[in-house]
């Protein structure tokens, strides 16, 4: 193969194909990105064969088609750094010649017929999603997904679309996100028991165009994110994704109504003692209808104690204790000026929404504490 | 103590004086901050028996003076998270007691008393350097100091003062630099053997103020840098630093000139194959009067070629080998337009100087390679 091509545009490329390569893998072919030139243009692609990303850049000038690995890491840095905006890349047998300038560099890459394939997506059903709107999805839901590999299909969220309203839930056992919105033209689609890996969904948010449309395509076993001519696959989590319904109550015996950043604020300084601590235990008071208490000790010498301007309260009072992190973990991707708590006694799941905003709810469970 | 304080003001002291904490230390007193109220101020104190800060605030409303030591990291983080600009800082006897607005911190300090005192200075010897010359001084010359603890006073730079010139040295045994700068008002006084700790130095730089003039003191122990109200003590490393006067030529079997963005973005690209091979090493190959080739390899297939325009060279032809990134290392931190190259010899040291600029000097050692 033989190609020039302009380095910003190559180098761009390069950037988003490399978040699909496994930079601990042994396997010497996963480490590359494969090169291949055809009629159409230049197509990149990595696959660590449980997530994929390929691209296409038409605007290249053929002068010989074929096909090359080369290896990931060093290929995107030095093409970065060539000295010129014009890249000749040139390819006989393995050999390959990369010069820009008075810069030439010379390596030998891997036989592209060994690059894994990508994914056949059969039996397809679709929906589209704005760059932008997908992104703040993945925002809102993915740091609640498990990091713990033992149940794998805790590492992945949760997708399902049913009557024209995306579901995704994600949860770790120990508090739990979940987002639903109205997808325009999907009222004939039914989707369910879409695991998607959170790790892959964090690569994706990188590299989605806010401005563009994403295509999202399932088969039995991948989803395929088209956005243009650049595509991520993700292989779905095998296994059935617990059902929490029964742990999201909508009747509460206690309410309060807050503005988000003042508890979140407060919190944070909490948050900041209960750490020293590593149990990150927070304690909230109602204290009736005009504020609440926020606390948290470190030993018996250290204490914080907040005091909170709430808008509104109902219900009995209460005294609460849960894991600080994971609530402002939840408190910062909510957007809404105002947020609504509410509680069903002090060992039930406290459930937080926005007021307002987005189809959001958050989940925290309470500690049992004896103080 | 009591006294009431502006967030801002306390917080950036607090900041500032957090340099000298040892995060490492478990000796509990040297990982706090020492509060001292006097009729003077609120004075801030961080120690860890290496080096010390201080600093004075006086503008704070005194109405109890009084002293207590304070858990450096976690009120350093929680005053930058108060929610009011007065703070308010009650202490009886171990009780510290924090508010602002609706924020309360109780905690228990440790004893005062029992914070170790600074390092007495006597038999000053003094000089004045601007702040934003003492940063540049630290950059062009502490990353050339060993980062491995075996030879304790390569760990430092060695400053001396003579006939009001001061020079400074780091030197790792690969590489080195050197740096002399006339000192206005310094004709007097004669230092030597003041081996400065490298990474007390990069701690010093990051509170360096600009504007202000710095003044440097020396006694038998200690250097004390004085910049206003803050204070920064380092203990002198013990042992004679190196003598390096002999492997610094000045009459050269090889001299050139080249522009020193070209040839460090050249040589980063030579850099980044090297790299793969964990040696660093480069080769540099003079081509008579206008190019140089600076070429790297990785393994027998892969190889960076870079020809390099320059302006002058006079001598012999010579191919030489050295470690690309402690050259790209010196080269970072020259600010002139054009650098000029000598070379003694394949076996010699290479000596890099800016042409015009700083009168600064760096020692790259070469390679023996058979390639």
């Amino acid at each position: 193969m033989k190609i020039t091509i302009d380095r910003s545009t190559l180098s761009e490329a390069l950037s988003d194909v490399n978040k699909a390569v496994d930079g601990k893998t042994s396997i010497q072919i996963l480490t590359g990105i494969k090169l291949e030139v055809s009629d159409e243009g230049l197509t990149l692609t990595a696959n660590d064969n449980e997530k994929a990303i390929q691209t296409l850049i038409t605007e290249v000038e053929v002068t010989r088609v074929g096909a090359i690995v080369v290896p990931a890491k060093f290929f995107v840095e030095i093409v970065k750094k060539l000295p010129e905006e014009e890249i000749e890349i040139t390819v006989d047998g393995l050999q390959v010649s990369v010069k820009s300038g008075k810069s030439e560099l010379d390596l030998v890459g891997l036989d592209a017929e060994e690059f894994p394939e990508l994914p056949k997506m059969t039996v397809q059903q679709s929906f589209t999603l704005k760059g932008s709107v997908l992104k703040s999805l993945i925002k809102q839901t993915a740091f609640a997904v498990s990091t713990n590999e033992q149940t794998p299909v805790l590492n992945s969220e949760n997708w399902s679309l049913s009557n024209g309203e995306l579901t995704i839930i994600a949860t770790d056992r120990h508090r739990l996100a979940r987002l639903e919105l109205k997808v325009d033209g999907a009222d004939g689609i039914e989707l369910s028991g879409l695991n998607v890996t959170g790790k892959h969904l964090n690569e994706l948010s990188k590299i989605i165009p806010d401005n563009l449309d994403v295509e999202v395509s399932a088969s039995y076993s991948h989803v395929l994110f088209r956005m243009g001519d650049l595509m991520f696959y993700s292989r779905i989590v095998d296994g059935s994704y617990p059902d929490t319904s029964k742990i999201i109550h909508n009747k509460f015996q206690t309410e309060i109504t807050v503005n988000t950043a003042s508890f979140t604020n407060a919190l944070d300084r909490a948050y900041l003692l209960s750490r020293e601590e590593k149990t990150n235990i927070a304690k909230l008071k109602t204290m009736g209808s005009y504020s609440i208490e926020l606390s948290s000790k470190s030993g018996e010498t250290s204490k914080v104690t907040e005091q909170v301007e709430i808008s509104e309260m109902t219900g009995d009072e209460l005294t609460i204790s849960f894991n600080s992190k994971y609530m402002l973990e939840a408190l910062k991707v909510i957007e809404s000026e105002q947020i609504h708590i509410g509680f069903t006694g002090v060992m039930s799941p406290i459930i937080i929404t926005p007021v307002g905003g987005s189809k959001a709810l958050h989940l925290v469970l309470p500690y049992r504490t004896t103080t």
